[in-house]
């Protein structure tokens, strides 16, 4: 027990140097003048370096062997907790520091290079760059797959949604780049045979923006105690449970949007707020994963704040709040303008259907990225050609093409899988949440989002990372992650009445 | 050499984490919500813990011996590093880690308490622990002093203000309590002679208060492209050379404090913008310390700002921003506003004449305190009879007296002299300054502060802390600190013309 006692005091300093660590990232995107940012990146590498040398100490790995030997004394939890801190330690041990520092390097200099090759579309640029990213990101993965008996690509998955395998992940993908793109194909059809939606005339404050977005937080449960609302170039949600930080952005001229986004986020934020406290501080109790995480965020977004049950709620709101008449404004209206569905270049503008659409050429660009089977140079035109495939519509340059996501200038490569496994479990929670309370849905047609919120608490905020993200779907669902629910709410929404 | 060479990079990483621990605290005066404090406290110890942990590793010491016996073969800034090296490891290593832990939460714990108890004024509520923070407050300096061979009190001066000597502030200060109160009788005497000036009637825009501020920093020599301005409930400094974040507050029936403070901090902000670039991560490459800071902020705001050549040059522009006519506007009204003397209760908001007195009459009580000659529960009374007989005025209540700031309450006892010690040197640096280059005051009364903050940035901000502060101060002006210029200064502004 004592190895076990020991393990959990230092973890809990990890989790609040961690803690710390997210608060440079989140100042730096909301706050930070340009010019701090060298300043900035030494500051986040030297808590990156001293965070692994903790997770690495050679005294963390005796005291696991022993917790682990002696394991019979422990709880679930605690169990529970032993495997998440192995999980740590293994994926931290398993990288040399000094592949991390370089990594660190190459994909600090790439995102600068991206941020200057994005607006002048000029793949050119940055392509030496992400090379280099690439080779280092795919050293990295091997030295995780050697220590893990995962294959690289698993490994790097690993690192955002534990337990996720592409065995799996091939399967769901399959199903859904056969079956979407004849739906988007059947639900442009029904869209083309009906007249247009009116869209509300602007401008929209952004002061009454903001307000709303404020007004939507509490709605769905955000408590401002214990939390802000600030505006950023790219929507977020970071901080910690006690003082979570949600990010939009505004614009004048549309309003849609930055609310959606702020909802989102918001999903994000009520899951973290949601976490164990009795394990706020060990590994057991952090989020599953980020594709629970992003379950959390589409379900408030897509299952819950786009269905006509809470439009109904929100569009008298928003039409006192701009001031707006006329049937613009009309619930139905709203309804129909937040479920629009389109063939579109952007993938985080694109609507739920075609959506993962854009995360599965990712998805298969990354791997043959990764793997060595697609050369970098030959990125844009890949790209190109999947979005014609799968999308149905080309880029007109790189960027609305390759060029458009951060996640491989940044050095995520396994992370965009789980936007769709994301979508995928947050319409099979919403289902589950609806058949367990019946009541949802009224509810949310008047603003009151505490019995999804409740069931959401207890049915996965609570279980932290204490089982694994298809265990507790499995719990709290009936079975784990497949695309069925999905594809159901697809269909009512789009082809149904 | 190559000892040196290792200590440089491991402090180099202690500074980028100095650094880091610098953001949280920002945030939490700047942004963070009332819910998020226990959550910041806990990353804010991990932080100072895990620093302490690398500054006492043993392996430091190791080399800093090593390096110190080999430092013949170092030039005079790599001497002058191991100095302040040697510095921080003597005194991190001289308090043993359970007490700092004790020292975080009772501190902690005790300001949690005077945030209450102030408002309320009432001592009771905070006077246990204020003792308990004493205690161990007496305790660490007790521990410093057995390592540094200074008196308790000195030892814990060393934090603030390296170098700084009891025998010399007593000194300073008693020809200052000597002066300072027939002067302020002259100067309040004098003051009733003259018609009182006119005041500016407002109300006076926040957004207008802002920009005014952002411009002025401007004219002061502050880069936004390092640093931006924000508000808070007391204005103050913090960041990094390259990010610099300065605040202030802002009321809208007075816009003359909220301005002040703004040039105040962007003094200080200055210095750390002009440190040495070749030394940025090094401890020899930081500010000298507290006194030579609060000399760099006053000298911008009581030397250089309240001129009557600035003020020439500043009061057009306020007249325009707040859309002001008449006498109160007129450049000597608005000089004889900013040059007030009055006794008040309120050190924060005290002239420079009486300021002073404010600080001799802290350091007196805590001293006292620290030695056990005064308990704690007598403060209260200790306080008002030290303002009746140094100010000249009577705290009707403790949130006036001895509840006002928030010093000793967070711990921070030794830090009340670098106020009047940063006054000296402030009027001694500007005296010499205006020696070297006749131009500063038409340059002020053109809103060019060039030729000023070159003779700054040369004289001071580029030393960093490769001399202690009485030789940079000898080598910029021709002596060490003394109350010459200062008085000097205090004659010329209230007493003459």
């Amino acid at each position: 027990m004592n190895a076990y006692v020991q393990l959990e005091a230092r973890f809990r300093r990890i989790s609040a140097l961690d803690d710390a660590a997210r608060l440079l990232g989140w100042d730096m995107q909301v706050n930070m003048p340009p010019g701090g940012a060298d300043a900035r990146a030494e500051q986040m590498t030297a808590m990156k370096l001293t965070i692994r040398e903790k997770v690495t100490d050679p005294a963390v790995a005796d005291l696991l062997a022993e917790a682990e030997t002696g394991q019979g004394a422990l709880d679930d939890w605690q169990r529970a907790n032993l495997r998440e801190m192995r999980r740590r330690v293994v994926h931290a041990t398993a990288v040399p520091a000094d592949l991390v520092e370089a990594s660190t390097r190459a994909t600090s200099k790439c995102h600068m290079a991206w941020r200057e090759a994005r607006p002048k579309s000029d793949f050119a640029l940055v392509r030496k760059e992400l090379e280099e990213v690439v080779r280092l990101t795919r050293q990295g993965a091997e030295a995780r797959a050697a220590a893990t008996g995962l294959s690289p690509y698993e490994a790097l998955m690993e690192l955002y949604e534990p337990g996720a395998r592409t065995d799996r992940i091939d399967a769901i993908f399959a199903e859904l780049a056969r079956e979407l793109p004849p739906m988007v194909d059947a639900v442009l059809e029904r869209q083309a045979s009906q007249p247009a939606p009116h869209e509300p005339e602007g401008p929209f404050p952004i002061e009454a923006q903001r307000r709303l977005g404020e007004r939507f937080m509490r709605t769905l449960g955000f408590d401002f105690h214990h939390g802000r609302l600030d505006e950023t170039l790219h929507p977020f949600c970071s901080g910690v449970p006690e003082d979570m930080r949600v990010t939009s952005r505004w614009d004048d001229s549309h309003f849609f949007d930055g609310l959606m986004a702020v909802l989102h986020e918001t999903g994000h934020a009520l899951y973290e707020m949601g976490r164990p406290k009795d394990w706020r501080h060990q590994p057991v109790g952090n989020a599953r994963g980020m594709a629970m995480h992003e379950s959390q965020s589409l379900l408030m977004e897509m299952q819950a704040c786009r269905s006509r049950e809470f439009l109904g709620f929100a569009a008298p709101i928003l039409a006192e709040e701009f001031g707006g008449s006329g049937p613009a404004w009309h619930p139905e209206n709203v309804y129909r303008l937040y479920t629009r569905v389109a063939r579109s270049l952007i993938r985080v503008d694109a609507d739920e259907v075609t959506y993962p659409l854009h995360v599965i050429l990712r998805y298969r660009l990354e791997r043959a990225m990764l793997a060595g089977d697609l050369a970098v140079a030959d990125l844009p035109g890949a790209f190109r050609a999947a979005m014609t495939s799968l999308v149905g519509i080309a880029p007109p340059d790189d960027r609305h093409g390759c060029l458009q996501d951060i996640h491989w200038y940044s050095g995520s490569i396994g992370y965009f899988p789980t936007y769709t496994l994301g979508a995928a479990a947050a319409a099979q929670l919403f289902a589950a949440a609806r058949k367990a309370k019946p009541e949802i849905p009224d509810a949310l047609a008047k603003g009151d989002f505490a019995p999804l919120l409740a069931w959401l608490r207890e049915s996965v905020h609570s279980k932290g990372s204490s089982k694994m993200t298809d265990e507790i779907l499995a719990e709290a669902t009936g079975k784990p992650l497949d695309t069925a629910a999905f594809m159901t709410h697809l269909k009512a929404r789009y082809l149904a009445n």
